[in-house]
């Protein structure tokens, strides 16, 4: 890489504060750039080190515009911005050539688009259908009838199975499970006895999911990813769930059956959903959060169990008093003793017949 | 699906109230039922419903007998009659040709039961056993000495290390890995050494294990999965666990070394189990419970630290009553200094000399 | 198995407190062992098994020398020693024979070390580098340009995208993903663009890694594993986070993006951490914690939010005695009723005026 910043800010329409002349030789994160690096700022949190930073140019938002020693480019979004730089100045993606290994297996009737790459020991079953343009991962599995949208990018080893429908431009990590049977059970004298789950996954366009993440079939009808959803790894998606567009769901978190996840809502790592409610839109669930009934659309809540952020912190707050509030009732209980000897003197033996 | 009101009484065995000749075309969930759907109650939760549904039937338990729109049909359990009928009706499920791929590798002395089906791209390992009717998906891999039951069904990208044994009619779904090294260090001067984990995994007849699920063998003898055992995805269950027959796991459990588990036991999502404890038949723990010590049998955990679940749900009340607590610890207190001043007043310049 | 104590003791460099003439005929966990086995103790939950094991010698830290039914041989770590002794009596490993496979994929310009056993179906990609005397399992997926060390063990059907660096004998469980995208979005207008993740993952010395473990690869620079760290099943590791040498993730834990760990660490199950912190050298972290903001070294932080270890259970304990100080708090309103009533009835009509 070698660009003027004059050049980095034209491409990122952006407006340079300091020497437009600069050389820039790389990029990094604030940390750990050098003299010659273009960084960014997203994170409040590391705005500090704009002032340490050893980057030569550095790119915000546009209400910072300290003089410091690096060159700002002030642009709408940072982080969009440096992604668009290392679109530009990352290592070549790797590229996976149009065409079938010879030791994948096709089944039967199965529809194959234009420009479609199907690395070796891919397993694709009878009537499914792959779309123009989308990359099949080696050993990746795909199940009877399932059908992948244009456009995709199946890594290697993922498992998809039968009668799954997923959209265009999805991406799916290694190792991620989708249609396995939903976890139902009747139980009839002590003995578990499976449910058939006849159901099906609906997957979106623009989805990403994570490695290892596992999106169970439903029971009936279909469990539900909706369009611009992120999933990260090890998630787990239970049977007949419903992801509203544009959510996300952080590494680990869990949801259970038949709960339905409202549209653009957050939800953090290691969170647990209870079955059988609703989220509502816009909504916000902290890390590690436990949520055991329906949340109102535009609402935060935190903990465990998880109620309103605010309500959470005041009751995290009294918590933390407990030990003062503790000794003040022990302070109130010798005061008050002492008091009540008083009084007793002052009453002597002619204590009212009413106490 | 084309059936009377009538018919599929007859089939689940169950009492009709209202219009015996309704005409089935479909089954759905309660909510999402259209007319000509039959559907089923068996959450609580949903019960409302009833008179909601657009459902034409509704399988129910013989203690419901409103009369609603729907035609009812009482039978004993609602949510295995209806398993039942999506067995009749359901989408015809895959199936695996018996035979072995000619791309499946078999090691040596193999042990290959009758209408055994091994799909593409297995790898078995040398003096592995397979019993009877049992489905090995593909890219599954079989170790060294293993054997699997009869009518086994192990999907695709399962990964069995060497000398585990499982019994009849286990159900495993992808991604799941049974045998893996216990996590066990002896740490010497700051190095963590690794301890042989020279122990097997054995599971019961009848167990189903969901996708991506670790289970790791054991130091020495066997960490055990008992019959009738239901594991949901991405549990783990550490080295030497083990578990009673007919005990739930619910999906992101974690279950720690050398910890056993009773009979008929329900752990439910994300639960975490320290290890060297005993969990005691028929208990049940709550979603996201942290245990930390012997459950005697019969109990009903919850929280964390995993306590009685009224006693739970107790201190959870007072916790939530702390803010109202500091106050009237703070009235207490006003109303005590009002009460010293006035005692002071009246006892003037003669304080007792004791107090 | 047929050895007597002195040849035990000889090897394991112990001192017997006993019959050394005794002969053992196998290894055993302490509840399970039966006459003639060699057993252990390293967890003091144990130690009254002493007594009552039918073992017929235990290894014993040297500050043990209770005269028992058992021999006893002291030695400086049980546990260690104890494994030791299943190295050399345990079941024959399994070993795969060096050589590449025949169905196995190899790449353009791949480097392949001295020794190295390639099983079935792996697929090494282009430029991609395998020490000596490295096993890659069936299966394995190998990412363009990707290095492993010597020595190492990487079990089938681990993923390793590409780029990626690993040290020398390095140890990788089933299900494995490496190199997964770093879960980074900027939102523009609802919509969640992906920022390209191009840095990548290096991983030092003698690491074991559990099975289906997540590591994502850096947004730029590079997700990094230090020397001798341990990482149990169904771990996440977030991108761009550092681990220290020495340091140990249990099964199910969660480290979020740019989080800085250092060296000697515990973390236990399940416990989570957020993003952009640093926990010091020497820390450990409690099982199911959520760790919120940075922790000093040599600290042993628990609960959620993580605190102080004893500050934590100090609160705890309050928190068990709510009911008893609730109703503390009711006894003095009582009595400070009663008090200011009898106060009242001393006044009479003349009540001061300053109250």
């Amino acid at each position: 890489m070698n660009m003027k910043v004059r050049e980095i800010a034209k491409i990122l329409e952006g407006k340079v504060i300091g020497d437009e002349e600069v050389l820039i030789t790389g990029v990094s994160g604030i940390k750990e750039a050098q003299k010659g690096d273009l960084t960014f700022i997203a994170n409040n949190k590391y705005r500090p080190l704009l002032k340490s930073t050893k980057a030569s140019a550095i790119l915000v938002p546009s209400d910072i515009n300290n003089t410091v020693d690096a060159v700002l480019i002030q642009v709408e979004n940072p982080s969009l911005a440096f992604a668009n730089m290392l679109n530009i100045v990352g290592p070549e993606p790797v590229v996976f050539a149009s065409g079938i290994d010879p030791t994948a297996i096709i089944g039967k009737d199965v529809l194959i688009g234009k420009n479609v790459s199907i690395q070796p020991y891919a397993v694709i079953e009878d009537h499914a259908v792959i779309g123009d343009d989308t990359i099949i991962g080696s050993c990746v599995y795909i199940g009877h009838y399932t059908k992948i949208g244009k456009n995709c990018l199946i890594y290697p080893h993922v498992i998809i199975r039968e009668r799954i429908t997923m959209g265009d431009r999805v991406i799916i990590h290694p190792g991620t499970v989708i249609g396995g049977d939903g976890f139902g059970f009747a139980t009839v004298k002590g003995v578990h006895q499976k449910i058939p789950q006849i159901g099906t996954v609906e997957i979106g366009n623009d989805v990403e999911i994570g490695s290892n993440v596992t999106i169970d079939r439903a029971r009936f009808d279909k469990t539900y990813i909706g369009n611009g959803v992120k999933i990260d790894n090890l998630a787990q998606i239970a049977h007949n769930v419903s992801i509203g567009d544009n959510t996300i769901v952080v590494a680990q978190v869990g949801i259970s059956g038949s709960t339905v996840i409202g549209k653009n809502v957050i939800i953090a790592g290691q969170a647990g959903i209870t079955g059988h409610i609703n989220i509502g839109d816009n909504s916000i669930i902290g890390g590690k959060a436990g949520v055991t009934k329906n949340i109102p659309p535009n609402t935060h809540v935190t903990g465990f169990p998880a109620r309103d952020k605010w309500e959470d912190m005041r009751l995290q707050a009294y918590a933390r008093r407990q030990p003062e509030l503790a000794e003040k009732i022990k302070k109130l209980e010798e005061r008050l003793e002492k008091t009540e000897r008083r009084l007793k003197d002052l009453y002597g033996e002619n204590e009212p017949e009413n106490s």
